[in-house]
């Protein structure tokens, strides 16, 4: 029998760490890798951690998500939150629980796909530890980390009035992709939108726009996971500003990259997971990857749309809790 | 309604965090702390990152641990596998993922046990970061940091023929408090042997014991998680040499901190969740708080007590999946 026909129950965890390890590099960073109580890494300047689970039901469902795409998006999803303190990403740990009825294959797949992600994403970052448990429901928990190189890190808080705000990478094509294949299924969505579909299962993560934006001095910033509006909302707050944002100026972010007529304007204020870089700088200052798309200005926080206040819109995993798994595929 | 009998689910991720954040210290080494897209921490020397997860029923269970107990063990269990690299504990992030019906005064006590624990056992460490999400079952996924402030690492490859292998810290206790719950239930095991159950349920882990065995030149370390005679064998496979323990001098570990008879010799070998320290030192090099149990020798790699050579015995979780959850309380 393969074992990549084999369960994780049926070869045990010594086995399925073997696997598991095939797939790994040794991030640049690493004195000490995989294989002992804690590896260890030379980081230059200070050290960034940030950490975030995904969950079968909740955050992904398997009968959309192969086990190399899961990788990926695991992988995309920190890295950027790294990358949006202007941090250079070094390394992740990966804990996953699953049932032991689990394939083995498809755990080597999610191994292949973080590498996958890191090799595309932040070259020279690699897993470089982990945990495999059981649990009724796949579980995966991720945690990254990166160096400073002597940058400072970028904040939320610090939009000041007379900025402008800017997005690097792709927006609304994730939450646009997640919307059909709610609606159609994999296969349907995969004819109408491939590039929306693809974004929201392996999303592009603009991870080296973070260092680009923190070396031009950007005053604040973070990924855009949770949809543009919610995220701008969480600057305003932290900085004490409102952010005003120009449909116009939005409709020129995917612009060249995206065939028209491109994801609706709703999926690119309220869609979330495209992890794209929301930054605030001086207007003189916005490096060539960023599109402004609005102004910082004075006032109580609020996030505006042609001069119109919006409404945001949370998500929240307990009050939302498997509402992806009870939709039909 | 006290917001402590509430549901996670009725009050939310926001006002669970609040709850949550509230528990929370900020470690000493954080220069941006809970808040943003990422933490930044200033280390001294090189980062050491370590991860682990603990599941509902392979790891714990509800009816055994309170939440400020699991908080307590989490991070006993990840600041030790940080320490017996020789560093100096810094923060850890904590994923966790549960059932929207559990209360929220139980994820309060975790946060709680949490600070408690860092406190106790590495002061100046707090849980920098971490992850709410909802699963079917609770799961917690922790990271933890540590700065070698220029110290050598301590791996498990550098044991030598003509050194002596000690440990720091209670041994066999834990292992003892698990199998006295396994058999009799929380509230007979708490009459028969309190100090074995609260091992178990709060491991001590020598975690200041990991520097001191770093700076008296420790050749090879890890901590004692699955059980001594397991944990020494992967000492003896990553240094090619055989570890020679003496049950006399192991009958010396626990003396004058716990009641004779104290632990079976059984649990001493075999227990594992005590998070001790197991090092290599030259003879005249052994720190005051090891004590010393047995002999570095050269030859094929194997674990022999009294000369007899021990048959390892491993804990798989995929192999031994739900195993706790099916014992009788």
């Amino acid at each position: 029998m393969n074992s990549g026909e084999q369960t994780v129950g049926e070869i045990g965890e010594l086995a399925l760490l073997d696997v598991i390890l095939a797939e790994l590099k040794t991030p640049d960073c690493a004195t000490v890798a995989n294989g002992d109580d804690a590896a260890v890494l030379r980081h230059s300047g200070d050290t960034v951690i940030t950490t975030d689970t995904m969950i079968e039901g909740p955050d992904f469902r398997l009968d959309w998500h192969t086990g190399f795409e899961l990788g990926q998006k695991l992988a995309a999803t920190n890295l950027a939150d790294v990358a949006a303190m202007g941090a250079t990403p070094t390394v992740l740990t990966v804990a996953i629980a699953c049932p032991p009825e689990t394939r083995v294959d498809f755990l080597r797949q999610i191994a292949r796909g973080l590498t996958h992600a890191c090799d595309r994403l932040a070259p020279g970052t690699a897993v470089v530890g982990g945990d495999l448990a059981t649990a009724k429901q796949l579980v995966c928990a991720v945690t990254a980390l990166g160096e400073m190189c002597g940058r400072k890190p970028v904040t939320r808080s610090g939009a000041r009035p007379g900025m402008v705000i800017a997005y690097a990478g792709l927006l609304g094509l994730s939450g646009y992709g997640l919307q059909l294949l709610a609606e159609h299924g994999r296969q349907e969505a995969e004819r109408l939108c491939p590039r929306a579909l693809y974004e929201h299962l392996t999303p592009s993560a603009a991870v080296s726009a973070g260092v680009t934006a923190a070396e031009a001095g950007a005053g604040a910033m973070l990924d855009v996971s949770d949809g543009l509006v919610l995220d701008a909302a969480r600057i305003t707050r932290a900085s004490g500003v409102r952010v005003s944002l120009s449909s116009e100026q939005l409709q020129r972010v995917n612009a060249g990259r995206v065939d028209p007529p491109g994801p609706p304007l709703n999926s690119m204020l309220y869609g979330g997971e495209d992890h794209g870089m929301l930054a605030c700088f001086q207007a003189a200052s916005v490096p060539p990857e960023f599109t402004v798309i609005g102004q910082i200005i004075a006032g109580r926080p609020a996030v505006l749309l042609d001069g119109e206040e919006l409404s945001g819109s949370g998500w929240d995993p307990f009050q939302n809790s498997g509402n992806l798994s009870s939709q039909a595929p």
